[in-house]
């Protein structure tokens, strides 16, 4: 387990049972310009560089059609990160909120959510525009993105 | 394992690895009107249902400030569906398609998506509208809806 940074305060750490509900078969990984995920951009505006997908086998069959679409959801493992703080105070908010209020990478089941630009599918390779995740992440689903269901232009946030 | 139906003619699948690469942890479960898989409604546009999320402990307190959010994205466990049919044959398309081009419940990582408007937080009960799962489905993730970077209302599909 990687060394993770102190708590701040106002954090609240809980004890979790072992997770062993349901286990993940990683499909690939995501290619970025960001190393580490202390390089990744913080503000989501700034997202235009290009990520590259590595589907492996025996995957790859499933891309077929997907160029079909013009924007795809990648979930992904953000792997470096603890899952006990259920309280977080990130530098820019001004008093801790809770982590399903929250888009943190800190969370109970290490899923991060992209929904982006489909630029281009290559055999194995995927092309995205957009990415914030570090280079190597684990890559665990590839869904298609449906404005009817998942585009919701008014919603609000504090 | 439960049973699954018989292959459609087109439909592919693979031999899978074991899903050891990383471990969920179930944080509760949603509440539906939709008894089973097969009572859930197929058109999205349907979708005017309440659901409840029923949040366990110790993740309650990560509940926090959610209630400043209009929409939520919920992550949840398809448990009933199996996980190896890379090429699908869903009965309202004319050809078999790639499963990272289907929404389809059957997948290599069973998580379903759903991006909802939020009504409620009382308590460890949060109340979404236009769930399309089936009761008792385990809930893995919730996360504030960005439509900044969420909403993407231009996306096209075949």
């Amino acid at each position: 387990m990687p060394e993770f940074k102190p708590q701040r305060p106002g954090e609240v750490a809980v004890d979790m049972p072992p997770a062993t509900d349901a286990g993940l078969r990683f499909i690939g990984r995501i290619r970025t310009p960001w190393k580490t995920p202390a390089d990744c951009p913080k503000n989501s505006r700034e997202r235009q560089a290009l990520g590259i997908l590595e589907v492996d086998e025996p995957y790859v069959t499933g891309l077929k059609d997907l160029e079909l679409y013009s924007h795809v959801i990648l979930l992904y493992w953000l792997h470096e990160s603890r899952r006990d703080l259920v309280i977080q105070a990130p530098s820019h908010l001004a008093a801790p909120r809770g982590v399903f209020a929250l888009r943190s990478p800190v969370r109970p089941n290490l899923i991060g959510l992209s929904a982006l630009p489909l630029l281009s599918v290559e055999g194995a390779r995927v092309t995205v525009q957009g990415i914030d995740c570090a280079d190597g992440t684990p890559l665990i689903d590839i869904k298609p993105y449906f404005a009817t269901i998942d585009s919701h232009p008014d919603a609000r946030r504090p």
